[in-house]
């Protein structure tokens, strides 16, 4: 190839000087703002990533429900750190390492030397063990799971539109499990897709043979926000046509059916169902069993006040992956997108103090809200002060929200004005099924799910 | 789920009478435009494809160089139709038939009645037997073929960035084999993204060791250009870096080299490349095969002036699968889009026609010229009456037809200019790789194609 002509990004220091360097595991959320955080220290920041690109999670139910295009949701690692000189990226998986040499090891064969280090991996999905769920569920945690699910529904309705017969197995059930906001928030979804797209798609499929099922072990939705708005949105879907089963739990999954027992139901009753997806539970990354640093049945990795590790100071974790405390009133913080960016900017300015030789400081959470959006026009927030919007103007809090992070991105607004225009229009181009011949029993479990927790059988 | 609450389309006769069925197999250029012809006929119309999806083949070299996203060069078949009222979609892929019952036999075990019959089931690779093609190289005929390519090239550069002393096995060489247009354009795209992106995302990368080569058989490129078109592609394709290989064939193809023989490298010189894309020939789909009317081993159909089978009249064959001579001047009519639009229209007015009682006619396909891009800002177009564009120029033309095209398909508008500006401002976003970890020799031949002539192993 010829010598690139366009500029590449300016050395920031002097060949051959070894600077301070920062190692940060995991390219989300946590991990992006202790990058971003790093920006003028005087380091050298390498983000190590499983992917190759930042996974906006919070809207991945939105490519699950054919919403959103795959690209739409996730940014390339290494195009958002293109502009910082002090920054590289890195892909690979750390698998081990030896942490008095300062030492990460990748499933590569290779090793990373650090100075300091971002332990920013996140969560995948939990199964509590219960039996057929990795085998046979979806989980929701990368671009991966979310292509699956979509695909996964999709090749479901052609299949029913082709052999009617088969509706009555449960080839157009959806069962989701977890009342929290992913799962409200992908029910809503998919009665949209089914309700507003997939009735144009397949005219002759008489729809209200299709079931969305909602399923949730505790007695309300959204158990973290206030009661009222849990209540709110289990109207709300139950408007749509989603079933919630709330106080219900699931004993068991099989390849077209999940074993339930609730008020409602009874004990082990069944449900027909071709796709089920797993939205109940979460643990953290298996990097802190990895680096002996984990613990409990959790995996978290418990932090002092200050975000670091108890043994090893020159270590830091945060969020999803993190055990941490609020600084104010000591409740286990959550595991939330916020919690982590404050986590990240908060490590961030905790190594530029120990360059400096300043004591650290604890970290303090400051809660700006929560939401959850139920569908077109439609959701619940919870801000400070005791604030709550549902309806409408929560779905105006919850856009203004995402497009102020998604727009943080450089040179993002395109894609949030052009899923606006869709989501306006009802027109989702998003319903692509790429494979040839997807029939539901060729989306094996194989296929499912790079979710960690959920772990697929040998390929 | 709720009765669907959005209108259905009308119901176009009185339920109970039989409407003349026609069938048209294939969702590519020549079927969407014979079931559009046919829209206002007094027919019902059921497009078959194995795919949910229409693709617009021509744009898959943006997709395969990370330029375009999946989603953007691809449209769900069922929402082109939503509002023809006689038409209907069906995923499914025809094996075989009994043309004296009117039947088709589909994969699923389900059969298809016709009283006319379309079969527009177009192309896919043609590997010639050369040996480890199949297994080897990546086709582009499909969009699964196209994300397998980007996913590929974007795991061979993270490999290369992590492991450096890999790069002389050829890690980031890229050999395309095939000088027409796809490879032209696919070549082009290559060295662009290589060259204007790549070089941003890996600046410890040493971007000169990469190589993008194009072997031609012949002495030239775009050999179905006026040859100073084609001596154009290559000065221009030189100089933005690409090796062009004239009069060279390919031997062998093994995992990660080339054996080439051609008046520069000599007998069976071997070019080390983990990726390799052949783009050098096609063949008619297999539904020839299939249905036993297929002549020789291009598998193409032959058909009479007016496009029909000799021995079923009822039975129309039109672009690539079909084996046409001009009307005018009788010479064989190639394999390009518009000579499949065009073949659908006629077919359409042919059944038309049949209808009414009256005569068919001879096809006649008009050359509306024809045009290959090189990449930014190049291309080489050439029209009726001997006009030749090239450079800018030429983008241009070939920019003004492709929206054209595309703008056929409603609401498709907002893509075009947001792949535009995309385009203009170098930022391409669609370097997502989905799965976790893929190093090169996780991107398997299994999942490589869906291309019918390269056959991949048994997952």
């Amino acid at each position: 190839m010829n010598r690139p002509t366009s500029l590449r990004k300016p050395r920031a220091h002097r060949p051959g000087l070894h600077r301070h360097h920062v190692v940060i595991v995991g390219a989300g959320f946590g991990g992006l703002a202790a990058a971003r955080a790093l920006a003028d220290a005087p380091v050298d920041v390498t983000i190590v990533d499983a992917h190759n690109h930042h996974t906006f999670q919070p809207l991945l139910y939105q490519v699950a429900t054919a919403g959103l295009g795959g690209d739409d949701v996730t940014y390339a690692t290494r195009g958002i750190f293109h502009r910082q000189a002090n920054a590289s990226v890195r892909m690979g998986r750390v698998v081990g390492g030896d942490l008095d040499e300062h030492r990460l090891d990748l499933a590569d064969g290779s090793s990373l030397g650090y100075d300091h280090l971002v332990l920013a991996a996140g969560a995948v999905s939990d199964t509590f063990g219960i039996p057929g769920v990795a085998e046979h569920a979806f989980g929701l945690k990368s671009l991966r799971d979310a292509l699956a699910v979509r695909a996964q529904v999709l090749s479901c309705f052609e299949e029913a539109d082709a052999r009617p017969e088969l509706i009555e197995d449960g080839l157009i059930n959806i069962v989701i499990t977890g009342g929290g906001p992913t799962g409200v928030e992908l029910a809503g979804g998919m009665a949209e897709l089914i309700d507003r797209v997939l009735a144009h798609d397949f005219p002759r499929l008489d729809l209200r043979r299709a079931r969305v099922v909602l399923v949730e072990m505790g007695d309300s939705l959204l158990a973290s926000f206030h009661p009222k708005l849990g209540a709110k949105a289990k109207a709300t879907l139950e408007q749509r046509g989603v079933e919630v089963l709330l106080g219900t739990t699931v004993d068991e999954m099989r390849a077209e059916e999940v074993v339930l027992s609730g008020p409602l139901l009874g004990e082990r009753a069944t449900i027909p169902a071709h796709t089920k997806i797993w939205a109940a539970g979460v643990r953290a990354s298996p990097l802190g069993d990895a680096l002996g640093l984990a613990d409990g049945p959790s995996g978290r990795i418990p932090v002092r006040a200050d975000l670091s590790v108890a043994e090893h100071p020159e270590i830091f974790a945060i969020g999803d992956v993190a055990s941490a405390n609020d600084g104010d009133d000591g409740s286990v913080l959550p595991q939330l997108a916020p919690v982590a960016m404050q986590g990240g900017e908060h490590a961030a300015a905790m190594i530029g103090r120990r360059l400096n030789g300043e004591a650290t400081e604890a970290f303090s959470y400051t809660d700006k809200g929560t939401m959850a959006t139920i569908g077109r026009a439609s959701a619940v927030a919870q801000l400070p002060g005791g604030i709550r919007l549902s309806g409408l103007l929560g779905w105006l809090a919850w856009l203004a929200l995402h497009l102020v992070q998604l727009v943080g991105f450089r040179n993002r607004a395109n894609v949030l004005v052009n899923w606006a225009w869709n989501y306006v229009t009802y027109d989702r181009a998003s319903r692509i099924i790429p494979e040839a011949e997807v029939g539901p029993e060729q989306v094996t479990p194989a296929f499912r799910s790079d979710s960690g927790g959920i772990h697929p059988p040998e390929k």
